[in-house]
């Protein structure tokens, strides 16, 4: 038996006293749907009966599959035909899926940066030469990309994808603007370049709809957009989708993992396709954004009230997070023991990046605390953003 | 929009008309517990609210952890520490992850031989070279795998793991004798051969209690076994377990997969955790023994009065499949359209090997139909081999 007399955790995130954790972009527990996935699951097993306990379709449950064709038929330009579609155990799964079947270890892929930290240990697990490129604030900087691109190629390497969030960026809640949309895809086609475009932060748009993927604006086959339900539903269900060129969907579908799983997460996925189809997912995006907007208008508000000059930052459209730079010579993994010695708690900014770039800079996600407690944390970065340039300049 | 108009499949299996499916190891869906889920979920929502939605610890919730290791302290003799276990999303996805972290393409890994056509394919598509160890009535003959490893090390090639299912196989429902268990467990340690035991059935044990699993044989981290809440209680639910030495559970939960994903299948394993907690596994477990015990044997002693002469198997103490060996000559490949003509459908043996072997054998499962199908099917069965060998010799 187990020597263990404190009960082992159930979930992933951890409080510590007296620290207000904006480090962790997860959602804010008590905006989480519990109600809606007790009335969904009832209605997926009356409706469904066995059927959802049975080895799943492989592609995943038809109903989900012909909602998020009409969804995605509503919001974007195009709907993906059922050969460029299939249902993921999250985007996380579904980037390491893609992997598996695209690449081999040894391989160039390319990576915007900053980007989201965790998708960068899934790439550096296969082993791959991950080649960063730069983005500002408005998202990849598309001419320099280019020019990474063409050096590669005059070493002899050809880049087999790139990694990108185009969409409120984690961590920079940036978004790529059009004209970029429009080079990235072309120089992508061009350049045999497969596109994997994390699209998870799509509903959580605060300012008006979110731009157009590249997925909806590029050719079949350019463009593997990962979707989850994790950000405007529930983490914890592990469920998401990917719209993607069919011989990239069938490689994944063909393969003998989800020949021996059929669905990989056939259960849960026919109860949230009974949230969908009864307009909760609709509800859950629009209360989530509901709630979210004013935290990131209180804690953008208290950071430009309170930040030392020499800071800056962009209010992001969407998504959970804001990128903030500090003033030159402040490095925030320095910055990070004080900030939680004061209370407040962040990333800093070379989590998110391979190259050791991003000291001058963290994130924060506002998601997870309501309006006052992130107005306080702001205070307390900010102070503790002074304490450090103070003892600098005296040091 | 897509272009279908029949409505896109929700399961896995296609039931042909007129054809008995027993080339599908699938269970059948009359038995499968949508009640329990119901009231499950009722628990677990009503227990943990939002923390059954949050990102999950990434081993495995508490107290799905805490109940395995209790049920495993119950039934065998050892309890894995908590640093041995780890919740994942299946037995599928549990050899796919082992592989990830313990294999680079070009590894060799022997596979039982006959073994599970799919963890076949799994291995496959890691681009692993795969060399069979044959097993036979009491599974898989040591001495050839010892003669094997030997072969393998004169070529300079060191096996990284073998993959077996040595309580009630598939395909051929055979046990591993418990001396070749022990000389298997001191082979692996001595050679630091990774078993992968693949232990699915174990709780379909229908004459008394399965064989000592070798996890629980053998010293520590020279086993990693497979358990899953596929066939006890839903394959739909993509969701089991991993009990292996710490170092392995480590890399897996230490990857970057399971750090952005947080628990695999979180939201699932808190549902099943309360399936197990209130008892209905093992509710749901003896009933599905009272339901396939009969099953076995209707389908066997059908066999027995049926088929010609020549043919042989073994009664299987457990599992989904009964074995078939055909008369010298009969190949099951070419026996399949003769008797999928006369309503009956198997899987061939080849299926099941590597090497092209398997010609003159055959699976059946006695999961899906309940027994007057099961004995029709055996009539369909033995007659189709009659027509088959009769149409030989006079052609």
């Amino acid at each position: 038996m187990s020597s263990n007399v404190m009960p082992l955790p159930v979930v992933q995130f951890v409080q510590r006293p007296s620290i207000v954790e904006l480090g962790w972009g997860h959602p804010d527990p008590s905006l989480l749907p519990v109600e809606m996935m007790r009335r969904a699951t009832e209605a997926a097993l009356s409706r469904h009966g066995s059927d959802a306990l049975q080895y799943g379709s492989i592609p995943g449950p038809g109903p989900l599959l012909e909602w998020l064709q009409a969804r995605i038929a509503g919001q974007e330009s195009r709907a993906p035909g059922t050969e460029e579609l299939m249902v993921t155990a999250g985007a996380s799964w579904a980037l390491d899926a893609i992997l598996s079947v695209v690449t081999d270890p040894g391989d160039t892929i390319l990576v915007e940066s900053p980007t989201y930290h965790l998708a960068l240990r899934i790439l550096q697990d296969r082993r791959l030469r991950l080649v960063p490129a730069p983005a500002d604030a408005d998202g990849l900087v598309v001419e320099v990309l280019e020019e990474r691109v063409a050096a590669l190629r005059r070493e002899g390497r050809r880049p087999k994808a790139l990694y990108t969030i185009p969409t409120f960026a984690n961590p920079t809640g940036a978004c790529l603007a059009e004209g970029r949309r429009r080079r990235l895809i072309e120089l992508a086609a061009a350049e045999g370049l497969l596109i994997l475009e994390d699209d998870v932060y799509r509903d959580l748009a605060y300012d008006g709809a979110a731009p157009p993927s590249l997925w909806s604006m590029a050719p079949p086959g350019v463009v593997a957009r990962l979707g989850s339900f994790s950000k405007c539903l529930a983490p914890g269900l592990r469920l998401g989708w990917l719209t993607a060129g069919p011989d990239l969907v069938g490689q994944i579908t063909g393969g003998g993992l989800l020949d021996s799983c059929g669905g990989i997460n056939h259960y849960t996925a026919l109860v949230v396709s009974a949230v969908c189809e009864g307009g909760d997912l609709d509800r859950q995006a629009e209360r989530l954004r509901e709630a979210y907007r004013p935290r990131r208008e209180a804690l953008c508000d208290a950071l430009r009230g309170a930040l030392p000059e020499g800071c800056r930052f962009e209010q992001p459209g969407g998504g959970f997070f804001v990128w903030i730079s500090l003033p030159p010579g402040v490095d925030s993994e320095k910055l990070l023991p004080r900030a939680e010695a004061e209370g407040v708690s962040f990333l800093p900014g070379t989590r998110f990046h391979i190259d050791g770039g991003g000291r001058e800079s963290l994130r924060l996600a506002f998601t997870l605390y309501p309006e006052a407690e992130l107005v306080r944390a702001a205070a307390l970065l900010a102070g503790a953003i002074r304490s450090h340039m103070r003892d600098r300049r005296s040091g």
